[in-house]
């Protein structure tokens, strides 16, 4: 049911889409208007925050340039949000994608219900299908796939701390959408083909998807890292391995 | 980039999202604003097309209503939507969740094609996300899960025509969101144990996500069939098995 997100004293968390401002949903949109303070990044619709609503009446704060390292960052960001919401003011912190997508979405929530800041969130169009889309692949195609799996490439195959079975993965026999996985995409295409996917499997690659940046390789499992590498292609990256990256191209979206 | 998706002649599949109207993106409200014919279904936001837009200049065509079997049509759909594109008519296809998420929007992208009619996607929030996050659930958390696969619960384990290997899908380590499950989710939790996953793994399920008639369970692997029976628990639900579903419960969205 349709509810008012934002409110004094109140966070809410808006997934902001795949880049392109006009994919943000309307209740995020309306979330983000009425904001008195607005925490973004680098990624979603921040670029075009203009487009998205006249920004000049709120505190805009772009948290990726909070001067503090990386492991700091998440804790300055839920400070922000806890402090601006304590002193009365409706917060909505801007985020890439769908905030519960590897967008440390619950983190942020966590940290407010701790604080008892209220907190809502606004779900989003996840790059993981807005992206390959944009290339006209579909995730799913009845009679050819039934299940899709995203995966953060972050960590290589066989990592100590990495919490994924790519050997059951290769197995599983649906649609691989890799994100965050470009500096190991070498790794991780090698391990998918121990763990029996064909090395003709096809591979379609959108870096920087949904922008006017946008570029697009289509390639095969075993040619993968050596076209990545000639191309020059690299972060921010969507890779979708399986049937549905092979079927016919076709420029179906925006 | 933003750009037009909707125009004489021309298709465009717009991604509805969950259910509440305003989880639609911006691109698709504009696009079924600027429709002359819109052709919607039982899915999405259809049930508030009023809430959406003034409808009273459009044709609107239910297509769940067509008088045929379900398997003609989708044939009776892209015919409908060849021929009001070919009559020159704006033309909006608005499907629940994302199109690509099993929608049967590549389908429906390839009739046009197949018709040389210009064909468009809009994305959308997808259910299999936006409904755990209805119920608190995050598909992801940074040093918990690193993955999430989304099935079709529509065949049971085992089932020659399936293409799901679920003893993989147990060992892959992610969180699994099951869509179009309820009739097999005795089937289904049998085999993820079977395939490893402990008794006490974590289930919550939504049904009818996002809608005023909303209910939630919380059970674990092996009690879930069970406790689905006794709350009589139906279909349109979507279920997240995972550790994530068992984080505590709380209400953040909408």
């Amino acid at each position: 049911m349709a509810s008012p997100t934002a409110q004094p004293g109140h966070v809410t968390l808006v997934g902001g889409g795949p880049g392109a401002w006009d994919l943000i949903t309307v209740r995020g949109l309306r979330a983000v208007e009425s904001a008195d303070v607005l925490l973004t990044d680098h990624l979603g619709p921040t670029e075009q925050l203009d487009e998205l609503c006249d920004v000049s009446d709120k505190t805009v704060i772009d948290v990726s340039k909070l001067p503090y390292g990386r492991a700091v960052a998440q804790e300055e960001i839920n400070r922000a949000m806890v402090k601006h919401a304590r002193a009365g003011r409706t917060v909505v912190r801007l985020k890439g994608g769908d905030p519960y997508v590897f967008g440390r979405g619950f983190e942020e929530v966590l940290a407010c219900q701790e604080a008892g800041v209220p907190v809502t969130v606004v779900p989003g169009v996840s790059s993981a299908m807005a992206v390959p889309a944009e290339a006209g692949v579909p995730l799913t195609h009845r009679g050819a796939v039934h299940s899709f799996t995203v995966v953060s490439g972050h960590l290589p195959p066989g990592h100590p701390k990495s919490l994924v079975d790519w050997q059951a993965l290769a197995r599983l026999g649906g649609s691989i959408v890799v994100v965050m996985g470009m500096k190991q995409l070498p790794a991780i295409t090698a391990a998918l083909r121990d763990g029996g996917l064909p090395a003709h499997t096809p591979v379609t690659l959108v870096q920087e998807g949904t922008t006017q940046r946008q570029r697009i390789l289509r390639t095969t499992l075993d040619r993968a890292a050596a076209e990545v590498a000639e191309g020059g292609f690299g972060s921010p990256a969507v890779y979708t391995i399986g049937e549905v990256a092979g079927f016919p191209a076709s420029r179906t979206f925006g």
